[in-house]
């Protein structure tokens, strides 16, 4: 697919400097444009790259325009411009309407005709599947399974029975939703299993990465709202509610009865505990442990980044004394008096 | 499913406070009462919400029955009598035996003429399935697997050839059994791959989460005993023990010939490195990092809790310094001598 | 399979000390050894069992060869040895070419003749796969997939769309290679889906652990070099590169545009944040946590290990009252001058 630039201004919203006829065919990285190319910076740290660039063109804001002799589309969000730019020079395939002859699909599911469903995927009573679906090979969807309109799962997805996703959705490959949660209540001389009787609801317009599993409620279900972006390798667990427009990064865990806020920003690798609510608005920096609920809008941190290792030796020896530390600290304060 | 109260006191063992023709017909959280709901409360922190629930009836101990207006289940565990309560209300499906027809299965398999196969799966030659075990769609068991009776697998799972799992166990989507343990030795110019010549033996009434993995043992086999209860995406590596009802939350990594002793309580994100020996009856706070073997019952901690990232930052930078704050501690004191 | 020891030194290039006619037939664990067995002690804190051995033969230094009176294999790296040791006692199972009835393979794929390719596995449109391969059942190969000669998928892997695998590398199962990278930027009032237009390429000798997901590059490719060995549950960012020999533990997470130089070693847990670059040679301890590069080879930590939980409490009070303690510290030497 290609454009001239002012048919990307045009498209994009964004405005246009210097020539409009230039035709550009592909994105690239600000380091690497070649002719034909589109780049973007939005970090006024990378505007010295933008004289010697060999891209075709440049997405930049209107206060770095001075800086460049590139024709360029002008914008308040480069990256934001660069991103649908993108899009319309590498659209996403169409979903022609397809159901594969090696799908196994249950005489009373409902599957739109205009749904496109791979083989392999097994798909199971009471289903329905939205308008323009694409689900890839490998798939399962057990009983009751609700799943909008435009939604994609990627191969070997698994949604459990009764689960509802919204529209426009993005489930990639390996995520797991609605296994039950992880509740259990010692009894005697072994753990009882507490039944898992509530389902997921999960909104519209999120994206859901790969080998991400999203547990079922105890009583009630777990919820995730629109807009919200999950990452890989994520665990969310029974009962959980994240709230529109929260991302969470990669390997980040919740325990159970956890809410988020709106418009969070969890980073990778994150430990949230039991029925911990964070509010609105909150970024934890990555490997964050949050084990009290958080009532303030803000960002916290609270991870020892690495040192080498001789260093740290002799700074963990120190920790382990801090409580003997402090007590010399008392004592030379009394001498001191 | 509908019981009355009385009907619900008789099976489960608990006594019967108020009247017993009260008829329930659904489990309910304590805020979220209506009428036909049970309710439990099993901490005297929540009680007060006893005298405002609409609930039918509730579960409780008898220590909270003379505050308690609403006929009423008494014992002294309640959330175990309202797991025994729910499950009445809400009975497991009852396997019906089906060999599907997508199913693909080796014609020298052995799967018990009461067991349920669905689409998909794949049974390879020399396994064995027990009586009663439902294996969902999108499953693949290797050569040579045993599987006891009773037994479920959801979708998606993946057991290693001749790994063993026993009766009545519960394995979630995505879990994936009997993978190689992660065994090299560097060679010259290459690492070489140490052959993983062991298996998996995971016991009966144990719990496997979604997405989890739990490598085979190189010399020897990975064991996980009867009664362990393992979260979503936990890493258990070659040659690692697990003693009986242990549980383990989700993201927690064990590295190499792990051994955990029985009745442990392992938080998530915990992570245990090669060779560690943990003894019965211990705590692991959430995030606990564990490098050297614990002889002591007890709970063990570790970790930082996030704060405001400003005083954060203030700290860290002291921590960083701690080895030169030593240093003028040490001073003061000569000087105070 | 058995082997005289004598045949066995041959094979491995081992010295021979004692008699070279006993037979072996496997590999023991030094605590294990029994008649026909062969054991490996690499490390000198081990060679007080090897008087005691009920094995036929072990594998040691010329060193320890003056304590030992068993036959030995005699070598530089004991545990080398024993690898191949074990790798001939138990070979690899032989690639059987076949195409299960089962599988689902487009028309204009391209499978070698000498590859095995079982039932449920679907390979799209445009997809390669070279001599001597074997893919497990379950597993899903987007369009355009390039798979090299040797290379061995376990069950239920995904490859996405144009992703390049290359020779002899293994892919364990549940390992999601090319989901789209965690890109979003927020655009008015909610977040913009950038586009995810590169690829993942994977070199020879690569090993991918269970659950593992590596995304493809959002402009340009996510790259795993030759010799990397990668553990399961692992977590690979858009345009990641590993370089060539380098292994990562379970558990361990990076985000995007992270380059790890040859022959590091990652514990597990690590998370390494966005745009870090680290050099060759560098160690990071396990449940390190890396937010800035790291320019000199060299072992880095920073992570606390669990004391008891009182203990902890005490310490992390304190840890807390850092800059409160720095001042008292101040103020006792300003009184001290």
């Amino acid at each position: 697919m290609q454009y001239t630039l002012a048919e990307l201004a045009e498209k994009t919203g964004a405005g246009l400097s210097g020539s409009g006829d230039i035709i550009i065919d592909r994105v690239a990285d600000i380091n690497d444009g070649q002719q034909g190319s589109i780049v973007f910076v939005s970090n006024s740290k990378y505007t010295r790259f933008l004289k010697d660039t060999n891209a075709s063109a440049v997405i930049i804001t209107e206060k770095m325009a001075h800086n460049c002799g590139t024709p360029a589309l002008l914008t308040d969000n480069p990256r934001a411009v660069f991103s649908r730019v993108a899009l319309l020079l590498n659209p996403l395939p169409v979903v022609e309407p397809w159901i594969s002859p090696h799908a196994v699909i249950a005489d009373d599911a409902e599957v739109d005709s205009s749904a496109r469903i791979e083989a392999c995927t097994v798909i199971q009573s009471g289903v329905s599947v939205g308008a323009g679906c694409w689900i890839s090979p490998g798939c399962v969807l057990e009983k009751n399974v609700k799943i909008g309109a435009g939604t994609r799962l990627f191969a070997n997805v698994t949604i459990g029975e009764g689960c509802v996703v919204g529209n426009n959705t993005i489930l990639h490959s390996g995520a797991v939703i609605g296994a039950d949660g992880f509740g259990f209540v010692w009894d005697k001389d072994a753990y009882l299993k507490v039944p898992q009787l509530g389902s997921v609801r999960i909104g519209n317009d999120v994206e859901i990465g790969a080998n991400t599993s999203i547990d079922r409620g105890a009583i009630g279900d777990t919820i995730v709202d629109d807009g919200v972006k999950i990452d890989n390798q994520i665990q969310l667990g029974h009962n959980d509610h994240i709230g529109e427009h929260t991302t969470i990064s990669g390997h980040t865990g919740l325990s159970g009865s956890v809410k988020i806020g709106k418009n969070c920003v969890l980073g990778g690798g994150v430990g949230i505990g039991d029925n911990v609510e964070i509010t609105d608005n909150v970024v934890l920096a990555g490997r964050s442990n949050v084990a009290k609920s958080i009532t303030e809008p803000g960002m916290y941190a609270g991870v020892i980044p690495v040192v080498e290792v001789r260093k740290w030796r002799r700074i963990l020896g120190w920790i382990k004394q801090l409580d003997e530390l402090a007590k010399r600290i008392k004592a030379l304060e009394l001498k001191n008096k």
